[in-house]
């Protein structure tokens, strides 16, 4: 039978990688690396490169191609779809190694956060023995880089995407917000009073950007900094921290 | 001029330890332990062994008793007191080491996570230089053994303390609750149709404990096996997630 480990790595730092997930990778007969073929590859390169840092001897690493969405679906019917096909490649590669037992897929981040490995896992068949190794969040990376707390003494957080701060607006009775998954700056559908806002675009990584204060003077900053950034790299992933005071 | 390295070691494994922290704790000239001298002391062993299995010439580590703080003061007041003589016995340790230049504290978990290292640390006078390394919290350390995810789809997520819940009820429109700081299973005060839990306690440690399932069901279990184990081990560390379906 075989284990799929599920390996958090970190944000982009390659010393984000706890000692757990060394011995995992270390351990696995198989590493699973997906290849996005587009401007994000840096990323599979990274996770090459940590695989090559925690191994003496390199596993056996299997490269495979990212299935595209069908844009004429459905939303959820378009991600239902795609995560059957990823979990498919997953099985072919794991099928072209029948000695392998530990399989080994990093992950960005932690698993459990804005992550659909665990969903795809739970479309292979045979279901494989899941093994889940925790790994530092951009959350984490975003209040480690500011020097800051997530929350105020007792004080509820909730964590969310652009899409819910854009449709929602700010979520009821909450005095932090943490916001994922933002492609658009959506703090701008809110009314800036009273608000301060910690914002990290490729944290842990190299060309790290860091910005901060209260939203009316920052928010535009951070628009401004994150169109010029998106510009130079083609890509970028952001995140950012909101905190109503009083 | 001092630089504070406050240093998350996630929650009871050592091997929870990211590259970074070794790094971080291996080049400190002078660890800061607190000693707590009460039952769980065996924290306190396990800075000292996470010291001295990622250096190879162990720091000067310095140990410092742990104030206590005072009935007779109102909550907050108590808490801000008790913040200040922590940073006075920080600064006596430090001053007795006046050629340290990299000073280091080991934080449980996150430091950004319902902890007040960053706080004590805004108290010292001259202010160092901080630097957080981000650690593996409860809360990963919670769905990487439960091999769950945080969110669902795109769902946001409440992150909370047993007080909030006990004094405020299930968080409005929220899918996905955490609950920290809990010493009482305040999901007790929730109606539990159609909530599941995801519960563990001790986790990352030889002592770790995991139920979950339908509230109505699995509640009176935690209840129990709480009790249980906090009479077994003299204290309890416990966390968990509530999700409603629908
Ligand atoms: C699909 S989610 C994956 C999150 C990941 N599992 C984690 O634990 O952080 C991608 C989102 O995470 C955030 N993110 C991930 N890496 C980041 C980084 N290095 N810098 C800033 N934001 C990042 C961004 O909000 C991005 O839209
Ligand atoms: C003062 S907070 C510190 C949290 C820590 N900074 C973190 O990142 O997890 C203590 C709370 O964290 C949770 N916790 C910490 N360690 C834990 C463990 N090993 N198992 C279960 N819960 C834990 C419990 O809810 C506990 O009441």
């Amino acid at each position: 039978m075989i284990t799929l480990h599920l390996i958090g790595i970190g944000t982009g730092n390659p010393d984000h990688v706890t000692m757990e997930a060394r011995h995992a990778i270390a351990g696995a007969d198989l590493v699973l690396v997906p290849e996005k073929g587009d401007g994000k590859s840096d990323l599979a390169d990274l996770r090459r490169q940590i695989v090559a840092q925690v191994c003496d001897a390199p596993p056996v690493i299997e490269g495979f191609g990212m299935p595209v969405r069908d844009p004429a679906l459905p939303y959820l019917e378009r991600v239902e779809r795609w995560h059957d096909a990823i979990a498919a490649r997953w099985s072919e590669a794991i099928a072209r190694h029948p000695q392998a037992r530990d399989v080994a897929l990093l992950v960005w981040g932690d698993p459990s956060l804005y992550d659909s490995t665990l969903r795809i896992a739970a479309r292979l068949d045979p279901q494989p023995r899941l093994r889940v190794v925790a790994g530092i969040t951009s959350l984490q990376a975003l209040t480690a880089a500011h020097a800051i707390p997530l929350n105020t003494v007792n004080g509820p957080v909730v964590i969310t995407t652009g899409r819910q701060l854009r449709d929602h607006g700010w979520p009821e009775g909450a005095e932090t917000v943490a916001v994922m998954l933002d492609g658009a700056c959506s703090f701008d559908v809110l009314e800036p009073d009273g608000i301060a806002i910690w914002w990290g675009a490729f944290l842990g990584m190299e060309n790290q950007i860091l910005e901060a204060g209260p939203l009316a003077e920052a928010g535009p900053r951070i628009v401004a900094a994150r169109a010029r950034a998106r510009e130079a790299h083609g890509w970028i992933m952001d995140i950012y921290l909101l905190r109503r005071s009083g």
